[in-house]
This record gives C-alpha cells, sequence and structure tokens, in this order.
C-alpha cells in the first residue's frame, strides 16, 4: 500500500484561523471532495447516489481524503451535506440531477410542531454516518494508508504531506429553512419569504429548532476530531439588511456563541455567498474566519475590517471565482497572484487569511486547473 | 368605452429622471405588465405565447397599458423581452415553462462570426413589432380608451389618471451575452466565463456587435415615443469587480454615451441585480437613473452618491424586495414606508428619486400588494 508521510502536521489552517501568524497562506477549497476529480466520480459511482456515499462512512472518508493526497490541500473537509439534518429530523430528502429535492416542502405550522429538535444522543444515532466518516477520516490518516489506487498518477505526492486538520460544516438554520421550505435550491425565495412576511413566530421557531439542532451537531463534529468549523449561511444574502437581521444573523450568533463557549480553541468560519451588502453584519455573527464570495473585493474586504473591527482577531478566506479555474494554468496563477496581492494588505493591517475559491469548486473544472491555483498560493 | 382622462401629463418621473424636483416620489414596477394580473393571463392565453405576446402590436400594447389604468403607475414600460434582440440577429429562441432557451447557444468563432450587427434599417424590419407596439401604445392612450373591459372593476380609476410617459429597455451587452451563450438562464454563468477566460477578443467581439445593435435599437425605441429608456444588465452582478471592468462596464458607457449623444433629452436608467459590489462602477456607467437592488441598503446608496459623485445629477431607482409584496397589506405599506424614509435622506443630499421594486414583480404576487405599494408612494 503507499504510504502518507506522517512526519509532520500541516497546522497552517488553524493558524491562520485563530489570527496567529502563518509562514504562507493555507488553501483549500469548497467542495473540493467534488465531481471535478475522476476518483471522486468513481466512489460516487460505487455508492450508487450522492446520498448513499453521505452515509457510507468508508467510502465518504475515501472522498475526503482524495483531494489532500491529490491536490495537496492544506485541510481535509469531510465530505457530506448540509442537508442530512433536515433528513434526520424527519423531512424526506432525495438528490436528483437537478440537486436537493424535499418531497414534502414545510408550510405549515403543524409541519414545524412535528419536526424534532435532534438532541445529542438523537443526532448520535441518525446521523451516525457523519460521525463514523470523521472516525473513519481520523484513522485513514493516522494509519498512513493512501486512498488512492496504486495505478494512480498522484500516490507519489503524499510522500510529501504532512497530515492536515479536518474540517466540519453544516449549514446556518436559514440556509437549511430555505431548502425545507422552497422543497429544494430556489430563484427567488417566495415561499420561505412569504412564511417570514406573513408568520414571523412560526418561521421563528422553525430557526430555534435548526439553531438547537446544529449546536449539538457541530459540537460532536469537534469531538469526532474536527479542527475546525464552518457554517453555511449561503442564500442569507437574498434577504435584504433588515430581514438579514432578523432572520439569519440572530442564529449565526447563538450557534457560534454556543460552540465558542463549548470549545474556545476550534475557530468556526462563516460563508457566505453575495456577502458585500451585510459583510458588517457578518463581522457580528461572532466568527473568526469569514469566507466570502469572489464579487466582494479582497483588499476592500481587509480595509473594511481595518475600520469595523480595528485590532480585532479576525480572518478572511476566500475568495477566487470558481469559474476563474476555466481557464488556462497561466490564466488561473495570474487570477490567483492578483488575489494573495490583495491579501497581503491584510497581513499588513494585522488580520489573518485563508486562500479558498468564493464558492464551490464546479464540476466543469479540470484537476490541471484546480492545481495551479493551489500550487499557486503555497508556492507563493 | 371608458374613457382615459387627457387633462394633465404626467411628467413626475422624466423630471426625477433628469434630476429635478418632483413633487412626490414617481413610482413604477419592473416587470408591471406581467403574471400577477388577471387582465394580462387574459391577453397572453389570447395571444398563445409569450413570444406571439411580445410580437403583436395591438396585444402588447393592451398589456403595456393594463398595469397603467389599473394601479396608476406613473410610467408605462412597453411590454417586449430583452431577448429580441439575439433572435433578431439570428439566435433561435423559444420560451418554455423553464424560462427562455435558445436552441443553439453560441459558443464558437464561426458562430459569432455569423452573427450580423444590425443595422436601423434592418431593425425597422426584423423588430418592426417592437416599434409598432410603442406607435400602438402612443394611439391608445391618445384615443383615450381604456383596454379594460366595461367589467372590469378598475375602469373608474382612469378619470384620476394623467398621461403617463412611455419607457423602453433592452438588455446590456454582457446580460445578452450570457443568454446567448448558456442558452438560456443560468446558474455559475460556466459557459460565458469559460469563452470569457479562454477566448476574450471572442467575447468582446460578440459584445461589441450587440452595443451597436443596442444601440440602433434603443435610439429607434426613442424616435417611436419612448420618453425614458432602461438598459438591464441584470447579470452583470456575478463577475468579479475586474471582469465587471472588463466585460461589462465599457460596453454600457459606450451605449449610454452614444444615446445621450443622439438624444439629450431622453434619461437613461441602468439596472444591475446585486449590485453592491459594483456601485461606484456603475456611477461611472453615465446613466443618469441607477436602478438598485432590494438587498443594497438605498440610505447608504444616497450617502456613497455624495461621496463618490457629489453634486452630480443622479437619480436613484428602486428597491423594495418583490417577495416583500407577499406580506399582507399592512406590511408592504410599513416596508415601502420604510424605503421612503431612507429616500428622504437622498432628496436632502440633492439627489432624484424614483420608487420601484428593486427586481422584476413576480407572479406570486396579488394584485391588492402591488395596489398598496403603488398608493403608499403616491400617497406619503
Amino acid at each position: 500500500m503507499p504510504q502518507l508521510s506522517q512526519k509532520t502536521t500541516n497546522n497552517l489552517i488553524i493558524q491562520a484561523a485563530s489570527g496567529q501568524a502563518s509562514s504562507r497562506p493555507p488553501v483549500w477549497m469548497m467542495r473540493q471532495a467534488g465531481r471535478y476529480l475522476p476518483e471522486y466520480q468513481a466512489v460516487r459511482a460505487k455508492a450508487g447516489s450522492f446520498l448513499n456515499l453521505c452515509k457510507n462512512p468508508e467510502l465518504a472518508a475515501e472522498v475526503s481524503i482524495q483531494p489532500y493526497e491529490i491536490l495537496g490541500v492544506d485541510a481535509i473537509i469531510m465530505f457530506s451535506d448540509i442537508l442530512v439534518i433536515p433528513e434526520a429530523m424527519g423531512v424526506h430528502l432525495d438528490f436528483d440531477q437537478g440537486g436537493p429535492k424535499f418531497r414534502e416542502p414545510i408550510r405549515t405550522a403543524a409541519q414545524i410542531d412535528s419536526l424534532q429538535t435532534l438532541s445529542r444522543t438523537e443526532l448520535e444515532t441518525k446521523c451516525d454516518f457523519v460521525y463514523k466518516t470523521l472516525d473513519t477520516i481520523q484513522l485513514k490518516l493516522k494509519s498512513g494508508e493512501s486512498v488512492l489506487s496504486a495505478a494512480s498518477p498522484d500516490k507519489l505526492k503524499n510522500s510529501e504531506l504532512g497530515v492536515a486538520p479536518v474540517l466540519g460544516f453544516a449549514g446556518a438554520p436559514w440556509t437549511l429553512a430555505s431548502y425545507m421550505i422552497e422543497g429544494g435550491g430556489s430563484k427567488n425565495f417566495t415561499e420561505i419569504k412569504r412564511m417570514m412576511y406573513r408568520e414571523p413566530k412560526l418561521m421563528h421557531s422553525l430557526l430555534e429548532k435548526l439553531s438547537a439542532t446544529v449546536i449539538e451537531y457541530l459540537s460532536l463534529k469537534v469531538e469526532h476530531g474536527a479542527a475546525m468549523l464552518q457554517l453555511f449561511d449561503t442564500w442569507a444574502s437574498v434577504l435584504d439588511r433588515a430581514d438579514y437581521n432578523d432572520f439569519a444573523l440572530p442564529y449565526q450568533q447563538m450557534i457560534i456563541s454556543e460552540l465558542k463557549r463549548r470549545h474556545p480553541a476550534t475557530p468556526i468560519a462563516l460563508y457566505i455567498n453575495g456577502v458585500r451588502n451585510v459583510f458588517d453584519l457578518m463581522i457580528d455573527s461572532g466568527a473568526n474566519v469569514l469566507s466570502i464570495d469572489w464579487r466582494m473585493d479582497l483588499a476592500e474586504a481587509f480595509r473594511l475590517l481595518a475600520k469595523l473591527a480595528p485590532g480585532a482577531k479576525l480572518t478572511l478566506q476566500g475568495n477566487l471565482d470558481p469559474c476563474h479555474l476555466l481557464g488556462s494554468r497561466d490564466f488561473v496563477r495570474q487570477r490567483t497572484l492578483e488575489m494573495l496581492s490583495a491579501a497581503s494588505i491584510g497581513r499588513e493591517l494585522g488580520y489573518g487569511y485563508i486562500a479558498n475559491l468564493g464558492h464551490g469548486i464546479i464540476p466543469e473544472v479540470s484537476v490541471d486547473s484546480a492545481r495551479a491555483f493551489i500550487e499557486t498560493v503555497q508556492r507563493a
């Protein structure tokens, strides 16, 4: 079996996320265990479906580790999906070609009343595959065995790798609720907004149940070895500022403050897509790491931090347009260097920085382009 | 036949768009001739399809005037679609339930080479229905005849109306190109971005053809009575700032500067959805009216104008979340009053203001809610 090196521990990302200086920017990619990787596609085919893959700890661990071995990223984010929480709460979930679908979208008070806030014990049972995946990732890393076949052209790279930290994640309540109420992805978010504007109390009761569940869910991830957590409030930016203040921010704060109380050493990142309108409110979330999309200027984001949170131990994460990886290697390198140049402003201002994309990597990207991105950061 | 009053001319919107003080904020709604209106649905059913309706001047004029009579909006935007330009350039267009679809998306140099920049004469032929619709709207307004049936519960309202100005519009080059290259609406805009990053010259050649065509297309609309123009670069905000600067802004500027040279008295509005990241660049477009989405704080937008363009004759348009119209009448009134309160900051700073939604009105909205929005502005 090919062997992973165990000589060093790669702590760059935890240092950067905790506001400590790091020798170079650490780098990983949202959705790095994903369809752009042929090795991922092979394992997913074996699992039969996306949801089966999420629920198979052995295979989920395998795809989690793949990008670490293939690309040498500085963090291993466990493969899973944010919608395992609603499913565990009793909302039937399917994935088809068009993405996630809830057969019976949540629209009524009776449905929300019947949803169960999941306790620690219930999560350990209903989401056992999540925690087993984390355990399996640790075991595989400790064993030093490669998850790649001996025939893989990338297996030789492993000897260069230190052991990288494992990240856990969850959807934030508003974003989870949007899928549950809309029944899947959405264009205008009309159904969740109708509930927000017509029945705000009902909406809040759902968001509270989700918050309490997310806290236990993520807390258990830390106990199972997650060294950093990322909360995805991906779609909360479709709200105007008043609505974001009422329906998104308080639940982010509730979750982050409780997790920081329980696990003060575990940094927490918050990701929002289209963040510019609420960037100042994102600072108020209490997250250590603010993960921003590509449309916000990174240098401006750092300058806003200096203005709004002078002296705070905060880290920005991001923010290359994932579609930039559709360009040539030279193009990817140039855009990545421009991103790093903007990031250097942040380091001068005293803030941390983690290189990443501004959203999840897309299936159309070549592995070669992803590698150009990672290598450019690591060699800059 | 019910008669429209011809006593007064409603010039509020042209005053506001030209930077003159108006007695109250004028108000209209993007996509106000749309599916939320039962009267529109009836005419569309008669036309057989969305595209048939666009191409039938009599019926298109009828639905254009409907919201003016039913809701008393301060402007009549001609019913049409931004994609009639690509279709006239020879790209076959269908509309199905999922929105617009181009059968053969534009992906190659050969396809772009074969696309024709349309001259004034060609537009007068290939888009004759557009100009006939504008002519028919004028005729109907002058005739004083209502487009509503005598049985309509709203017909009595007409006697209160002055004659409102007619607005024309077009898609901006980047947004038009995105539909042509993606083949319809898009989630990640991967195809257009691939072309931008792999073959920027090819991309620019398409954008140039579109710009030249849009100039003639809109210029003819002014000659056919459009008193104000709106350019929709709805999706340009999916670009990061560097890409926006290269691929969206120059073409907006090209179109706006030439139209202002030809028609200096005709104000031009520019709409971008998700505008916050490029708001400062939107000012550089040369548009008189900046039409912003709901996620950007309206008061902040006015304060940014004061900082970035002090003393400029500029007008903001917007920006209630269309989904706010899903709430109760009281809720709509309250949110509209909050919007107007933010707008009053702009008036104090010396800028113009036109009340509107932050994006097109959605089919799920009740006419009663739309009316609450319009009335709240007009009575404030």
